[in-house]
């Protein structure tokens, strides 16, 4: 099935407390594509570039199987930057610049040949331009999901709430969810987001894992223990892609599936932080993939026996 | 299969977001015992108290399988005392109160009728209190366990070496093992204290879960999400009672097995913290406990299919 990315493709400046990067290409949409990709090759993305992004990035994403018609290439403008630095434990962070550029009016052309697609992925930006998305989709997707940021809930929270109302699936991590509820507990925070209108939750704990909540059920996903945690950029939309891919490879949006969906995201992820940027992404094979993935088995396997 | 467990017995006064109690009945030996009780009745303490500490507690623990000829009672003397107060995240507490009374001067002795005992778990305690108990079992146990914190990493680490060396289980807090290893990755900490002595290491993680190592392997043991942490005093020790308790009912140590220690461990400190002190251990059932592993396996279960 096909899946659309709506998302920023961008360039990052990243500093962490292994050393720091030049300018590279970043951007939730670039991501999640690059990490949908090990799944579906029938992709579609919305994303807005100056004409300074490398033309070698864009060939990538179309050896990937990314269509690229609904990505806007501005002339004479600049493509969306940021630059932070981590600090030691690798969980927060400063952003030190962020140049919006191109993405400051970015209106999320859909090609009149996207429309019909069967699986949406709203990465993180602002809540009008992501419902904007769904209400020029002229059929509905069989599940649309999506990520945003404690920013928005800072200055646009009517507007993310009306977002919320139309969507499937919320992506968030613990802070942002905490935020968005008002409650400390994340069983809590969750029904207060679910009465928000996404039937699913993703909560994303980073190093501890993530929680997936539907009706009365709840799933955990441990995240695998590394020995270094690199360059955490990414990894969270890294996740949303593997997460996103697999449910479209496989159409089938099943508790049981999404569970196995969840723990894809998360051996994507795991790979993107062992290097700066999209670096590991662009490395690995599907083999590779599902090695982890068999790490990820052994690691939350365990089988209760009905002796004592 | 008979365990043995070391550990004070004692009085806690608990402040948390939620209220606060008087002197209530707490301490490592306590929670050990209670929580191992649901799996075995084959169990001996060496421990002390004072004569201000309430029979009805012994006739409790003698109820639920306990031997307690190894419990010292100071005549004139009084039962050790610690008070605290949680922070509102829960995670972190501070000490108002420490009255080490009869813990001061503590010589565990063993009773003649628990040498040859199978199992022996060393809550909290000094480091060469601990190490005098193993050197005064003349048949080594065929598992032993035990805790620390980091009090005895700041002001006994040599003893602390000392006793590591003759254990087969370390079972402490993230913090904990980040601070005795040096070390910020937990599976970096893990190598370094594997390296001191113990072949097992457990890392508790509070409400992320907990991890266990052994040789190459991890398993990782989800914390139950809950709408409310009520009270987290004891919930360390309630694990590892649980864990202890399982391994000597079922008297296996393989990998596969501890894993489900853990997890049993994990199901009953998730209901330790549903009121203050030992009060929810004394009001749940064994059938309570077997439901809510239930609700462990839907939380952590997932299959992977090779259909993708």
């Amino acid at each position: 099935m096909s899946l659309l990315t709506v998302g920023s493709v961008a360039f990052d400046a990243i500093e962490t407390p292994f050393g720091k990067t030049d300018k590279i290409i970043g951007g939730a949409g670039t991501y999640i594509a690059l990490s949908s990709s090990f799944y579906t090759q029938d992709q579609k993305i919305v994303a807005v570039v100056g004409d300074d992004f490398p033309q070698e990035m864009l060939d990538t994403l179309t050896s990937k199987g990314v269509d690229l018609e609904g990505l806007q290439i501005k002339q004479g403008e600049k493509t969306f930057f940021w630059s932070g630095r981590y600090h030691n434990d690798m969980n927060s962070r400063d952003t030190l610049v962020t140049e919006l550029n191109v993405l400051e009016h970015f209106d999320p052309i859909i090609p009149e040949s996207y429309q019909g697609v069967d699986y949406l992925m709203l990465g993180n930006l602002s809540p009008q331009v992501q419902r904007s998305v769904i209400e020029r989709l002229t059929v509905r997707p069989k599940l649309v999901a999506m990520d945003t940021m404690n920013f928005w809930m800072d200055i646009a929270l009517d507007e993310l709430k009306k977002t919320l109302a139309l969507v499937d699936i919320l992506i968030i991590n613990d802070e942002e969810a905490r935020q968005l509820s008002d409650e400390y507990s994340l069983i809590k925070a969750s029904k207060v987001i679910r009465a928000m209108g996404p039937k699913y939750l993703i909560i994303k704990k980073g190093e501890h894992g993530a929680l997936l909540f539907h009706g009365e059920n709840v799933f955990f996903a441990p995240a695998l223990p590394l020995e270094e945690v690199f360059d955490p950029t990414g990894a969270g939309d890294t996740f949303a892609g593997g997460f996103m891919g697999y449910l479209a490879a496989t159409d089938d949006i099943s508790f049981e599936n999404m569970k196995r969906a969840i723990i894809t995201g998360s051996a994507l992820a795991s790979f993107c932080v062992e290097k700066f940027g999209t670096q590991r992404l662009l490395e690995i094979t599907k083999n590779d993939v599902a090695e982890r993935i068999e790490q990820f088995v052994a690691l939350a396997n365990f089988e209760m026996v009905q002796t004592i």
